[in-house]
């Protein structure tokens, strides 16, 4: 088998075999194949796709060139959650323990964040004390104990999706829907859990800008769930606005205390009741009407609040901030951007307001930057809310304040205001399973 | 700039600007564009193609990278031919002395063959003491003094192009026009003719297979000439066929010398007549039916036969072989392929035939292995002619008795025989100019 024979078959729009994806991605990560031929091949599956079959390969054998999660101890039980990136996305923080209060079993590995969008590891270690290192042993006892634990994703974990998507990312082969749909779920599998949720987002702060794109992205990845044995249900979720009012680490953290403790805000509180819904429908295999109730009772009677503060507990965290909110540090510049015209707010750029918080000191522009967890935008207005001229658009927080002019430039960019009050748009746009 | 946003703009379809090219092409070869760059760059140049301008820009970025030869003392008189490759293809050694005894000056520099074709500068080498290299004073003197010279190419032309090619013969991105287009004309505008005649090959035998890729091909090399302020002309010809009946180098420069003393193939004689043509056109300005009666005249007085001996005597080779065929040596074994039924020449592999040459010992697998002159094969009959059971097809010469069976499996299965004769097929197939 020769690496050139299978770059010119998938070239001319052919079908390749699970050897010739194998040849291809075992001989990338030992070294037989050249980086130049592989991009040669990501580049050609850019153009003429892969069939299911192809890509349910593909992510097994990056599935396969790492570690992965036993969890078969816990059955049907075990559910895991991703998001295909988004803004100011903390539905982990909420979804996790009421799944798991609910008899959900919660055992995951979360990424940290790059460019625009915040990793859940950052949120979590933005609350003094918790770890998010543990080894497996600690890892599975907590699991066993209270039924969630949330880690850093283990560099061990499909070795070969790290290095094919460092290549992806040098060559302009990142956008490719079977190559985005592998890598997510080569990692996902390894992960081990029977179950899982995937939060598809949509729209301009979203990686699918399109919901037809979106949609694409998650019937691959409901596909290669089906031909690999585990139960997937993707969710569409509208990425056009940024999800709840608060972006950035501590700001974030707080706001997901808001929606345990019942108050949050509601586009927040309704996407995460439908996520742990669709987990618990899955993993109890209880019927939506059932399970969508029972996250309602979990967050009104305050057990899901009750289980986010013993995981946090349990993994090193001080939980007082959740009464003192203080604790988690305040940034020492907060300035208001007020807005120059009276209307209704438009539309809101996702991806231009999480480029303003990284501004602040949100985000990371690359791997091992350090973050300022206390920084971050609250936004008073959202899409539809009627704002009066120079009333208050949004609240930046930072520990630079020179860098309040070039984030609020971004941010006003953000957000637009016209006369017309605009069509409400859908918060979920619908669900692939 | 960044290559990333270059392989990101092509791959979306849009037009590169020549600053973009500059970048890759300047960047790859000086080594900060990493091939995987470059090749992911290639294989979106296979998907989306080149406009006319990207072509001439990515042609004229690779031909200064290199040496480039001034032939500005010799006016609009210059010449140069290249074929696309082909079996049995031995034009050059007869339009160039046929072009110079009329006037036109040919100062061209050849390859050497890999694979099934065989290279000019090999064939050339078939005749004792024929020197390929010499210094490029001594080649313009010659030029000068007798208006023929043909030289082993330069590994300083357009040196872009070698690097580029060689990661594209890697990484299946050859098969691309825009990119064989580029790859010939930056060696033909490095050369320095004025003028340039293109022979297309099309057919079994040939880089194109079909006419309609070998028109589109012809159309980019012409067009890169009209911008780049060069006379091109693109003779499509037959390559479903070989040209005459000897494939192997001693075996092709004799058939050369048919052609030159008048006696040679008919279908050799009519595409090189043709070339010769016009070359004569460009180079004299003379109208086509001027040139070809011109080129006629060459070839019925002699002249073109004694610009020949000139010429090879000129560059050390010893021409007594004209009159002496023997003193090219002759191959010990020779075998005869026999007809295994009665009928009808009805159509011939002509890559076949050049693999089964190879085989004997006529061509190279890889660059630098030797190559034996006087082994190949003449065809007896060719597409049309009648054949009778057990007479002979072709015969076959070799130092290697033992690679007759392996030979004669190729020939054999490259000569089809059938009941009825089949239409005759035309030699040229047209023009582009």
């Amino acid at each position: 088998m020769r690496m050139y024979d299978i770059i010119q078959k998938k070239r001319d729009g052919l079908e390749l075999t699970d050897a010739e994806i194998e040849f291809a991605v075992e001989g990338y990560v030992r070294g037989g194949v050249p980086d130049y031929q592989m991009s040669a091949l990501l580049m050609a599956v850019y153009f003429r796709g892969m069939t299911p079959r192809e890509i349910k390969t593909l992510t097994l054998t990056m599935m396969r060139s790492g570690e992965t999660v036993d969890l078969s101890a816990f059955g049907d039980l075990t559910v895991d959650k991703h998001s295909t990136g988004g803004v100011g996305d903390k539905t982990t923080l909420i979804v996790a323990p009421i799944v798991a209060c609910l008899g959900g079993v919660v055992a995951k590995m979360s990424g940290r964040g790059l460019g625009h969008t915040g990793g859940t590891v950052d949120k979590l270690e933005a609350i003094p004390g918790f770890r998010t290192e543990m080894d497996r042993g600690d890892f599975l006892r907590q699991v066993r104990e209270i039924g969630v634990a949330v880690v850093g994703q283990s560099g061990h974990l499909a070795p070969a999706d790290k290095k094919i998507y460092a290549l992806r990312d040098v060559t302009a082969t990142v956008e490719s829907i079977p190559l985005i749909a592998s890598s997510i779920m080569s990692k996902k599998l390894a992960s081990g859990a029977k179950n899982i949720v995937l939060d598809v987002k949509v729209g301009s702060g979203a990686f699918m800008k399109t919901r037809e794109d979106a949609e694409r992205l998650a019937r691959a990845m409901v596909g290669i769930g089906t031909l690999s044995s585990r139960r997937v249900t993707a969710v569409l979720t509208n990425m056009d606005i940024p999800l709840g009012r608060a972006v950035g680490n501590s700001l974030e953290v707080l706001e997901a205390v808001d929606v345990l403790a019942g108050r949050g805000p509601a586009d927040l509180v309704e996407v995460c009741s439908e996520l742990a819904a669709r987990m618990l429908c899955l993993a109890r295999g209880w019927a939506y009407e059932e399970s969508i109730e029972k996250v309602r009772d979990a967050l009104a009677s305050g057990a899901a609040l009750e289980k986010f503060r013993g995981w946090i507990a349990r993994q090193g965290g001080d939980a007082s901030f959740i009464e003192s909110p203080e604790k988690l540090g305040t940034a020492p510049v907060t300035w208001e951007l007020k807005a120059e015209e009276g209307g209704y707010i438009s539309s809101m750029d996702a991806e231009r307001i999480g480029k303003a918080a990284a501004v602040l000191g949100a985000g990371r522009e690359k791997a091992g930057d350090p973050i300022d967890y206390t920084a971050g935008i609250v936004l008073l207005g959202k899409t539809g809310d009627e704002v009066r001229e120079g009333g208050t658009l949004a609240t930046l927080y930072t520990s630079k304040k020179e860098k309040i002019p070039e984030a609020a430039v971004f941010l006003r960019d953000a957000i637009r205001i016209s006369p017309q009050k605009p069509a409400p748009q859908p918060l979920i746009f619908g669900v692939v399973e």
